[in-house]
């Protein structure tokens, strides 16, 4: 559905990629699978192919694996995304190092298209590579992988390299209700592409890989993008039908990018040096209560959000783009609730802090509990310093939104996610560890 | 992904969909949303477009709804399902016939791509629809209702109104792990799409609209197609990594349709008469040990299936659809193990009956009890008598296939579909109830 609002994803893709500049191993080593040349020749090879074209260039779209930050925070959303989050069992830091080498290794060839490994099997040897992806293509894959606080306890020596901005949150206004089964985590991965066997194959792969190092503590498949990140990417629909994430930080906003999503070089930064080029990543499973929604009159529900339900205009008028005027009165009252949701998120009310948004719809099927449709909004956001940026704009949420009414945050956690990996000598999270073993 | 492997689908599903003759309140109605003609036009159109041009079709690619049988059945397989079972509260047949009625209307509507309603909300009054598919399109959508055998019980009168066909299985071979909060139900409905926000939607506006008369009892999203129905659509992979259900019906098998999928029109049906026309859906849903899998040597797991993994060839030789040669021996052995797949689910072996299969694959993510990974395939068939093709197949498979140790039947049901809505006066099973109401 895509390119009717996103004209040429893949090639803006390739553009827009943080790891644009080296591709390594993701370029012209994919198996059957052409990388598109950031030329004008899409377009032109589209006018002459036939009605398949688009889709065919959509399955085979490439974002790089290798650069200077990870792929998936800024690349252009994906439709599809599973979240992994796993606790490491050994506590061995060679051991848990091979198998980020390895994670690193797989993470390279399925963004290009690839299986695990292309050596033929042995007799009586399993397959490398589980193969439900064979014949996909890679539709944009990204894997990025982070670090969760846990992973700094003593069982590696690495407490004294945990950054301050990795600090779990504590009880956030809103989480008493998080379950630890859904949240939190050593490790996460978050795989995202356009098609679902993609990234359900990606991460049962690395999990696999993980064997003996470590194991999946939960995880999340996301049906559809809830949020938009690309230059000129349309911003979608949650599933209580409102446009989400309007305000959210698209690629093209490089001074954005640079100020709020990824960790700058810093002298002082000591045995935290090793984040320079990461990002910190904080997930929310977000249960809506769909149900009672569905009976609040539109009035009000526009009033909750501060917005027009079709448009995604602010109550205070123009188009979806057109700035807020959280300070307009009607009747003597603010146009724009002051329990709003897009009032309390705003830059504005919140020092001028922003995320960078890449939420997923859900649905687990029926709440076993309630009989009701477990379904809502698995946000993700990347951010600099999620102690100011996040938990900051979070506890005003969780404390007067008018949304509260029918969400809970029932999982989540927060993960540090290094900079990119480099090159094929090179694994994530290797100016962490990489001394160590 | 499907144009790759299928050339035209949007043209073929209009050509193909066994409703194209009567196209009703879906042909022209779309709001913003043109219907394929079944021309030469559209990759006439394609060579002029830029790359957007397949996509944009595939989102507004329209499956009639109203015809003489269900679309949904031998429509070409759309990427994505969500089912959904209910359970009737009501006992007044009235309120039923009505609630069928507002089903008809709304998927009339939904595969149309257009919303609940089209008037105005007034003041506090809940928007009448949910909205998160507002700009999607319908994306193929197909709505497919059924009638479970407990509908037949004495709350409605409709006893002697049951086809023999829906007598519940009994206990198969292998099912003794199904769960009923995860199997049966008074009605089903089987929404598919090539996106996964459009099913969604579908079926939470019908549960919606069942409100004080049904509500759901379990639901399942499926998020990648694991067979295949139309004609020269090529067959994907479950989460074994096997191509599933090469010998499935395809549309364009006209025989086979006629003889196996739907019921005919018998003068002596007497009370049953209403399902000429109509078909039966089993659902099955087969939690795959996946961890297990994996470990299972190449070789075993080729002769578990008799095919080849990659190619999905028979292990008697040739490519995928070569004829299997079941009396090969090597070795003094069978070439196709006596107890592969293959062999026990194959006409040959069950008196020449066969399945139409529209099966999905899924994950909900992991296993509670178990810390694995949740997922395997969401199996559907459409037949016309499950009680000589489905449960005479499963019978033996239940009781021999080398395929077992790897998976359980954990849910599933059995529902009569009845013929199709044959246009804005008709709905789902006014030929069952029409008389009482």
């Amino acid at each position: 559905m895509s390119p009717t609002r996103e004209p040429g994803p893949s090639r803006r893709r390739f553009l827009g990629g943080a790891a644009a500049a080296t591709a390594g191993l993701a370029v012209g080593g994919a198996a059957g699978f052409g990388i598109r040349e950031a030329t004008a020749a899409p377009v032109a090879q589209a006018a002459t192919a036939d009605l398949g074209a688009a889709s065919v260039d959509r399955a085979a779209a490439v974002v790089p694996f290798y650069g200077s930050t990870q792929a998936g925070i800024t690349t252009a959303q994906q439709e599809r995304l599973m979240f992994a989050s796993l606790d490491v069992t050994t506590t061995d830091v060679q051991e848990l190092a091979r198998m980020l080498g390895r994670w690193a290794a797989m993470a390279a060839r399925f963004t290009a298209g690839r299986p695990v490994s292309d050596s033929p099997v042995r007799d009586e040897q399993p397959p490398f590579d589980t193969g439900e992806a064979e014949d996909l293509g890679p539709h944009s894959l990204t894997i990025t992988v982070g670090f969760g606080p846990s992973l700094f306890d003593d069982r590696f020596g690495l407490a004294d390299r945990m950054p301050p901005e990795l600090t779990p949150f504590g009880t956030i206004p809103g989480d008493a209700v998080m379950k630890p089964g859904l949240s939190d985590g050593d490790l996460c991965i978050q795989a995202c592409a356009d098609d679902p066997q993609v990234v359900f194959h990606a991460i049962r792969n690395m999990v696999r890989a993980a064997r003996g190092t470590a194991v999946l503590r939960w995880s999340q498949l996301g049906f559809g993008r809830a949020s938009a990140t690309g230059a000129g990417q349309v911003t979608p629909r949650n599933l209580f039908g409102f446009k989400d994430g309007t305000n959210n930080i698209h690629a093209d906003d490089v001074t954005a990018v640079q100020e709020q999503v990824f960790v700058p070089a810093a002298a002082d930064a000591g045995p935290t040096a090793w984040m320079a080029g990461g990002s910190y990543l904080v997930a929310r499973k977000i249960r809506m209560e769909i149900e009672s929604w569905d009976t609040d009159p539109l009035t009000d529900q526009e009033r909750i959000f501060g917005r027009t339900k079709s448009s995604g205009a602010p109550l205070t008028g123009g188009e979806e783009f057109t700035p807020i005027d959280f300070a307009a009165q009607a009747d003597g009252k603010p146009v724009i609730d002051v329990a709003s949701h897009v009032r309390l998120a705003a830059p504005e009310t919140n020092g001028g802090a922003r995320l960078l948004r890449r939420g997923y719809n859900y649905t687990d099927g029926q709440d076993p509990d309630t009989g009701k449709l477990a379904a809502g909004l698995f946000f993700i956001a990347f951010q600099r310093d999620p102690q100011t940026q996040f938990k900051a704009i979070q506890t005003r949420l969780g404390r007067s939104d008018a949304l509260n009414e029918y969400i809970a945050h029932i999982g989540g956690g927060l993960w540090a996610c290094p900079p990119g990996v480099s090159g094929a000598g090179d694994w994530f999270g290797k100016g962490l560890l990489g001394d160590l073993v």
